[in-house]
């Protein structure tokens, strides 16, 4: 006779709880105000269209100002309709770019800037951050930055985006400032920290990471696919904004600097539900839920 | 005209290392000697048969000998051959076991127990342990324990397994003591720590992660399959020990206790390679390989 499967543990620990019950994040973002909820700017959105369905990914302007509107730029010209995906690690990242390469098939980034600095980190004044109180491996104080998972410095007062699940970035050359946007990686294993300020991150995937994450490995190098027949087609990323109202995506995510989220938080460094035996108390960045929902 | 590729920039970086370059992962492999391999016990490795291929498992008998115990006797029965990958959660885990559940039709466990204690952390003393020396978000001590990523705490004098990428765990229900080895899970996504001490992890996946990580993701709560055509067929679970000797796959992995796994943490915390502009200067215990090769 088999054990008591996984699944009713889990299924118990999850549901929505009653009074008496430790809150879960099921039940905090059940009960959070609309207030808590901020839209995600459709001009900030990235709409990619693959075969299996929609990738949705969420641009970070405040940290990579200059390859946001990079990328924006490439989007609303159509440079990344009809390329592919190129390349798919193991525990590691998925990568689209150019088949082409950079020869003279290469296509043309048009209006977009084929130079442009690298965008490693930025100063930490200015900047929302909700800091999660627990060590972190990597930096010296980590938190949450609207929708990103993000560090700072308080001794150089610097802070960045970190390389956590989901986390898109911008390949790059040996030379440091030789990404431009117009080829593209998200990570899709264990959180790559050692990359961390040294190579411009963009973005989040908020919605469709299983439509990537399932992708065939490549079995050359680096993962990137022997054959260009295995490349998988990258239909189309356009811009959320420039899609006709029917089409556009119109999502919110907990905002990081409400109440909503101090108790989500506290909900998942302390496991209070009857499953856990050993309470945690921490949390790490790259552990910490940063919701999206559909808008109401 | 595209950038440099990502590919050109990384291939440089981790080819082997002429001599005054800076060692790396490859360079370091290549040049230790065959002193510092050590077989992987055929007794303790689990091969796994799907209709894609091949997944093999290193048992950890220091660390859950009950649960290791009780996993080759089910393999020595049969047990598993058969049964299905039932539940496969985006960024968490893929969990096999007996479609049947836990009804009148479920699979007899034989002369395995069907009641095994927790096993969920252990004494630290008679535990070799190669520690690093980085914080880390859950524990006050992180390290490699033969082929496993594994913590421990001082104070205490208790050690554990770390649920990094590719650990393998046992489910469980509520109950602390209720897993017995028949459902065990495998974690696809980024680390989630939390379940510390919190479940028993029984190995790790050494070869054909990329067999599990790709299966298509459940539509059903927490990922389980909604239907039984989903399920991935599970062919078979041998012990290698057990297999022709034409068939036994034949593994070392790298000493955690030898000079080159010395020389492979200081390159994995600075990474000297020319891509990298900001030396890292830190390691996570679950982004430390544990390298396993075929025996020469």
């Amino acid at each position: 006779m088999l054990r008591p499967t996984l699944l009713l543990a889990l299924t118990l620990a999850s549901s929505i709880a009653h009074a008496a019950a430790p809150p879960t994040m099921a039940s905090i973002l059940a009960e959070a105000p609309a207030a808590d909820w901020q839209p995600i700017d459709p001009d900030q959105l990235l709409v990619l269209q693959l075969d299996s369905g929609r990738v949705l990914i969420e641009l970070a302007p405040a940290f990579a100002p200059e390859h946001a509107a990079n990328i924006r730029k490439l989007a609303q010209q159509g440079y990344y309709d009809g390329l592919a995906i190129l390349r798919v690690q193991e525990n590691y990242v998925v990568q689209w770019g150019d088949p082409a390469g950079d020869g003279d098939a290469a296509r043309s980034l048009g209006k977009a800037k084929s130079k442009l600095p690298a965008e490693f980190d930025r100063p930490s004044a200015g900047l929302s951050f909700t800091a999660l109180s627990d060590p972190d491996s990597y930096a010296p104080q980590t938190g949450i930055s609207d929708g990103f998972p993000a560090a700072r410095d308080p001794a150089s007062e610097r802070a960045w985006l970190t390389h956590c699940y989901a986390m898109v970035g911008a390949g790059r050359g040996n030379a440091a400032d030789s990404s431009t946007g117009a080829e593209l990686y998200v990570v899709i294993g264990h959180s790559p920290r050692h990359l961390d300020r040294n190579i411009t991150l963009v973005g989040r995937v908020v919605e469709g990471m299983d439509k990537l994450s399932v992708l065939p490995r490549g079995t050359g190098a680096l993962g990137f696919y022997e054959k260009p027949e295995q490349h998988v087609p990258l239909r189309s990323i356009k811009l959320a904004s420039t899609l006709p109202e029917s089409e556009r995506p119109r999502l919110e995510r907990l905002r990081h600097d409400s109440a909503s989220f101090q108790r989500l938080i506290e909900a998942r460094r302390f496991r209070r539900e009857d499953w856990f035996v050993h309470p945690v108390g921490r949390i790490e960045v790259c552990n910490m839920p940063i919701p999206v929902r559909a808008a109401p």
